[in-house]
C-alpha cells in the first residue's frame, strides 16, 4: 500500500465479512474477503476478528472503521436499533452506534424497519441503497437488491417509504441442496444460466400467475420422464424462484427499476426483468455498498478527509 | 394373533415403512411401523428388511405381500414402471411387478406418470387414491392427498385424468428447521395449529393472490418487531404454504374435494378448505392406503381369500 488509508469500510453479514481500506476520495487501497461472518465472529470475538483483518492489511491504529450488516443485529457485536420507514437516508447515518471499550473508533450503521401489516427489516441493504441512490442521483423510484433475502424498496423524494423481502436466494440454496430436487441438480457447482430456455420458460410461467409451490416438483418429474439435465434443472429452479419474486414485485411496484447486483446475479435478474417487460438500470452491488459506507464514514469523520472541517 | 393372516400389505416410502397383516376380509391382525424407508433398506437389503419385519409379526412363510411406494422406484427394490394418465385404476393393478429370486410372492404396485407440458409422477398415492375411491364409491371429482409432496388428482368416470404436486410438506420442514425462520419457530416440536389466528390470516393472504415468496420473511420480521411467538410463527408458515397450495389448486380444479388425510394434517387442511370456501369430505389416509393395498392383493391372489376362484 503506497498511500495511507483514512477509513476502513466493512460489510459484515451473516456468512461473509468484507473489508476495504480507502483513501480520502474513497479509492480502494486494500481489500479483504473472508468467511468471518456473524456466526464465526461470535465465537472468535468481533473486536479480535476485525483487528486481525486490519492488521493483515497493515491498517493504521487510529484509522476509524464504519460497519454495516448483521454485525449490528441483536446477535451481533452491538445492536444498532432500526430506523423506521418512511426514513430519510440521512437518519440512518445519524443513527450510527459507536462501539464502546475498543481503542479504535468503530461505528455500526443501523438497519431499516417497517411496522404494521407488513412487518419487515433490513440490515446492510440500507447502505447499498444509499450508495445506489448517490451513484445514480436517485431520489424516487424502485430499487431491487437481489440476494439471499432480496429487498425491493420504494423511494419517494429521497425517503425510503416501504420495502419488501423475498426469500429467493435462501430458498434456491435449500431446494437445490437439501430437497428432492437435489437429485435433479446433482452438484452444487451446477449453476443456473440466464440463457437457458428452461430459465425463460419458468419465468414466463410464473409471470402468467402460476403458484411456484405447484411447479417445483415438475423439475423432478422432468428428470425422471424426459431426462432433464442438471443445468436445465438449476436454470428452471432459478426461473421459478426469480419469476415468483418478479410476479410479486410487479403487483407492488410500477415503473423503472434500479437493479443493484453483480456478476451472475446481475445477468439472471437482468434477463428476468427484460422478460417481465420492466425497464431497468444496473448498479454494481459491491460498488454500491462501498459508496454507501464511504459516504457514512466521511459524514461522521470529515476531518479524516484531509479537508478543513 | 389368533387368526391366520392371508395378506401382507406394505406402504414403503422414502423415509417410512409400514406393514399390516390382514385376514381375508381386510381386517388388521398385526401392524408394524418403522424408519426402514428406502434409504435405510438400500443398505440393509430390501428382502432382509421385509422378512425381518414379517418374522417379528409371526407371518406365515407362504403369505403373499403387496407393496406400494418408493420401493418400486429406480432407487428401490425393483422398478415398477409408471402407468401413464389418463389411467383406469385397474390398469395400475395389472401393472404390478413380481419380485424375482425370493421365496415369498411379493408384488409392487406401479406409480402414475403424466407426460407433456406438466410432467408429474406419483408412487404410493395411486394406492391411497384407489382406496379413497372405493371407500366413497367415487368415480369423478377431485382428490387431495396432502403430505411431503401433496397430490391433487382429477378423476373422470373412474379414470385419473391429470394430477399436480405441491412441495408443501417438504418446504415446511426445510423452512422451519434450516432457514432464517428456524429462529422464529425455535423448536421442531412446535406445531402449527389450525385454530391459531396466524394460520387463518396467512391462508386469507395467500387466497387473495399474494406471492408466498414475498411473505415468508415477514415471520422473521414479526418476531423481531412484534415478538411473534413460536406457535404463531409455525402456524403462520403453515398457513402461507397450505394457502399457496390451495390458491394453486383452486386455479386448476373446481368443485367438491375428497381430502385424504389423518390427524393434524386433516385438521389443518380441513380448516384451510373451509376458509377457501371449498366443500370437502375426509377419508382417513391410513385406511385409504390399506384399503387400496387390500383390493390389489385380493385381485392378484383371490384364492387366498378362502373363496373358490
Amino acid at each position: 500500500m503506497s498511500a495511507t488509508p483514512v477509513y476502513g469500510l466493512s460489510d459484515w453479514g451473516t456468512s461473509r465479512f468484507r473489508l476495504w481500506l480507502v483513501d480520502a476520495d474513497g479509492k480502494v487501497l486494500a481489500e479483504r474477503r473472508s468467511d468471518d461472518g456473524l456466526d464465526a465472529s461470535r465465537t472468535k470475538g468481533f473486536a479480535q476478528t476485525l483487528e486481525g483483518h486490519l492488521a493483515d492489511l497493515g491498517a493504521p491504529a487510529d484509522m476509524p472503521v464504519i460497519v454495516c450488516g448483521m454485525a449490528g443485529s441483536r446477535q451481533g457485536w452491538v445492536e444498532a436499533n432500526y430506523v423506521a420507514v418512511p426514513a430519510d437516508l440521512s437518519a440512518i447515518l445519524s443513527g450510527c452506534v459507536k462501539i464502546e471499550g475498543v481503542r479504535r473508533d468503530v461505528r455500526i450503521i443501523p438497519g431499516l424497519s417497517q411496522s404494521g401489516l407488513s412487518p419487515n427489516v433490513m440490515r446492510g441493504e440500507e447502505t447499498q441503497l444509499l450508495g445506489a441512490m448517490l451513484d445514480r442521483n436517485l431520489s424516487s423510484g424502485i430499487i431491487a437488491m437481489p440476494g439471499t433475502h432480496s429487498k425491493w424498496v420504494e423511494l419517494e423524494e429521497g425517503r425510503a417509504t416501504s420495502f419488501s423481502t423475498y426469500l429467493t436466494g435462501e430458498l434456491y440454496a435449500l431446494l437445490a441442496s437439501q430437497s428432492i430436487l437435489r437429485h435433479s441438480i446433482q452438484d452444487a457447482a451446477v449453476m443456473a444460466s440466464a440463457d437457458h430456455p428452461q430459465f425463460t420458460d419458468a419465468l414466463e410461467l410464473m409471470l402468467s400467475g402460476k403458484q411456484m409451490l405447484g411447479e417445483l416438483f415438475g423439475i423432478r418429474a422432468a428428470m425422471l420422464l424426459d431426462n432433464l439435465p442438471p443445468e436445465g434443472a438449476a436454470s428452471r429452479l432459478s426461473g421459478l424462484l426469480i419469476g415468483a419474486e418478479l410476479a410479486g414485485a410487479k403487483a407492488r411496484h410500477d415503473g423503472k427499476v434500479t437493479l443493484v447486483a453483480s456478476g451472475a446475479m446481475a445477468a439472471l435478474y437482468g434477463k428476468a426483468l427484460s422478460v417481465a417487460n420492466i425497464q431497468y438500470d444496473v448498479v454494481d452491488a459491491d460498488e454500491a455498498v462501498r459508496k454507501g459506507l464511504f459516504v457514512a464514514a466521511s459524514g461522521i469523520w470529515p476531518n479524516h478527509q484531509g479537508r478543513s472541517a
